[in-house]
């Protein structure tokens, strides 16, 4: 057998120890797959002497895991240290100009200097690897980078955050609150004491953004996702979505869009009214799910767990697998040079249905006020409901017809410092074919 | 950029003349993807005449495909040619031996022949690849090559053969018969002239074992797959089923299991009860879908067109452009020498919940002695329906409590013969968690 792919691991988290517990879980049926061993020779973390669960002696510790790609004995440095700057950032860039291949989960780091890090990755004719940065343990990176290769895609979308979309299923099932379902996911270990990067949409934007670049051989441009989170949603909503035979779930979705010879992309991450019958209103709990549209293949459908320390392991040793298999093409498809630098598309023009709700001031004429500055906006009402009560407010919800974005956009304009609205409307788009 | 990747494509039915159209239409977005063109230059078909609706005047003719490989302009050969044995078998070996790579949609093939051309492909150091020979466009065979290589594969399961979930779904939206909606779909063209290959699940066998082999390193065994089609089903099991929670799915199912250092690997293509929040129960229509239980990864869901030009030419032209970027590792993920020889795996210490239906004559008695045998083999029932009339029978419906397999196998034995029952009773399991 070939000689074994020697890999450096930098962060001892969670994850990080889920990579050690799977290397050598797996071992034989790695080395049987890999066509060589994979062995792990040093690792790295803030703390050497933290307890992990996990035996280290086997393993070089490195105090500095910045100059571990240095090391003579690494071809690999795993990166599961996480943010987009700093010491993960560091060592990314020390380890790819030392010439060694670099695999890592971290979705911030890649959203916002994946480009520079494929270039340099291409300069020295190593690899850059990231299929947990996206969805956990689903190689959804590798099926568009090469399983959906031969088509062109016209829309990628899915659900790219687990903590939102627990959290979302747990307010369907329990009909309880946001806040009060978060404490709880918390407690749990489901939502980060912070959960800011997962409630308001960040993290699924970093995921979609990746994606995105891959699909459509386009620059990464994080920057231009239009992201909302969830943290608005009450349960209300999630009823009366119900009721009108939709799941609410945070969907980001992105997708090109031609016109006078010029390409530009649209990426937004809302939460969407997913009706019950499309494949993505069965995805619960923690669960991830990717589709994506070929102009060949039709629509792709990939779910599976979309965080926790097992399935981002498997992403992580499945790079690795790849690179001990010499397959190690460009990280993002296609060459740095050959992405495309898209701007970002206009969306007053989209046409879609809508849900629209408004929390309004319990008095006559509230509902005339809101019904005349949606007939003056253009936007045709399918269905409204005027029902339950949070405080002193009344929720007035409707489903839209089919219609431009812009026409809602006036129609809040037009209610903009209106006293009949105790908050700001909600508007979600409802997810179509 | 590179040198082009020069294709000899040989068979010119629907999913041949589909990637042509492939080829050409996404050609551009291929190259960037491939690194290098992708280029027909030679095509071969039994009839050079006949009307297929694409032109081939820019592409050589050869009339003896069998010798394509051996063209000084042909780098790879796609076989689209169909049957396990004859020209398409002739084809795939002299390609091979000439040091061609061999890309073909050919499940009964590579289900029949795959591991002595795989053996071939090494000798020669060649790609051989097949990732269209099951489920369509979905890229299954490359997320358990390489996605979930990681992992030890626990089990695999899923709907692999359209023309049946077609006609399973149709019979539940409809309440029609099997027969009467067999007519129909022949009549659209989503099953064959002779539906037998489909309806008799040996299509859906040759995909399972093609799975089975790459998910757990075996060699491939098609030839013991237990089989059982969906001709025998009728409305009113479909019926009978979705009153309990179910939908009746066309199932292949594999996993290996252990015992005395003896692993041995189970393989069933069955209709099989799913449960109506289980993923597989919302696969409608002619859509495949393969889940993966991995030892990490957890479970994976894959979901996609089952067959089609165009999903099928997807699948195809993905591998091309693997070989075009140089990505040619083992067609069964590990070397045809080291994949295990695993024996067919015994069936009756299954446990598991079935469906059990009998056709009774109508008259005392009947029931009786059937409950009195499913007692004397100790199967233990969970719930029974006595309903329905066809012709002079009688439907009795039963789904048992949890038990070993061979007790249900011991009732039948002891109801063997029996006068009171007007055809073979129909036993199907129920898809577990």
């Amino acid at each position: 057998m070939a000689e074994p792919l020697r890999i450096a691991l930098a962060g001892l988290g969670t994850v990080g120890v889920g990579v050690i517990r799977l290397v050598e879980a797996n071992a034989q049926l790695i080395a049987r797959r890999a066509g060589r061993p994979i062995q792990i020779t040093v690792v790295s973390a803030r703390d050497r002497n933290k307890a992990r669960g996990v035996d280290l002696s086997a393993y070089a510790w490195e105090d500095d895991m910045v100059i571990l790609g240095e090391r003579a004995d690494v071809d690999v440095v795993v990166e599961m240290v996480g943010g987009s700057d700093g010491p993960a950032l560091a060592l990314a860039r020390t380890t790819i100009e030392a010439g060694k291949a670099l695999v890592t989960a971290n979705k911030a780091m890649i959203a916002h200097h994946g480009l520079e890090l494929a270039g340099k990755a291409e300069d020295q004719k190593v690899a850059l690897k990231f299929e947990a940065a996206v969805a956990g343990g689903i190689p959804v990176i590798k099926a568009l980078r090469e399983g959906a290769a031969a088509n062109e895609i016209e829309r990628v979308y899915g659900i790219l955050n687990g903590t939102c979309n627990f959290i979302l299923s747990t307010m369907e099932d329990t009909g309880r609150d946001f806040a009060d379902v978060l404490a709880e996911a918390q407690a749990k270990g489901f939502a980060e004491a912070d959960p800011a990067f997962d409630v308001e949409g960040t993290d699924a934007a970093h995921k979609l953004s990746i994606l995105a670049a891959i699909a459509f051989g386009a620059k990464i441009d994080f920057s231009s996702v239009d992201t909302a989170g969830i943290t608005r949603l009450r349960a209300a909503d999630i009823a009366q979505a119900s009721a009108l035979g939709y799941v609410i779930r945070l969907i980001g979705m992105a997708e090109t869009e031609g016109g006078n010879g010029k390409t530009a992309l649209f990426q937004r991450v809302q939460p969407h009214l997913v009706p019950v019958d499309h494949p993505l209103a069965h995805v619960d709990g923690a669960t991830n799910a990717v589709v994506a549209e070929g102009n060949f293949s039709g629509r792709l459908l990939f779910q599976g767990a979309g965080a926790g320390d097992g399935p981002t392991a498997s992403a992580v040793v499945a790079d690795l697998i790849d690179i001990a298999r010499g397959e190690v093409g460009p990280a993002f498809s296609m060459p740095v040079g050959e992405l495309e630098a898209l701007g970002p598309a206009a969306t007053g023009h989209r046409q879609s249905r809508a849900y629209v709700r408004f929390m309004v001031a319990d008095r006559p004429g509230v509902l005339a006020e809101i019904t005349a500055a949606l007939r003056d906006a253009g936007v045709s009402i399918e269905s409204l409901i005027q029902k339950g009560r949070s405080g002193d407010a009344v929720m007035v919800a409707m489903v839209t017809h089919e219609g431009p974005e812009s026409a809602i956009s006036k129609a809040l304009e037009l209610l903009e410092g209106s006293e009949s609205l105790t908050e700001p409307p909600l508007v979600l788009q409802i997810l179509g074919e």
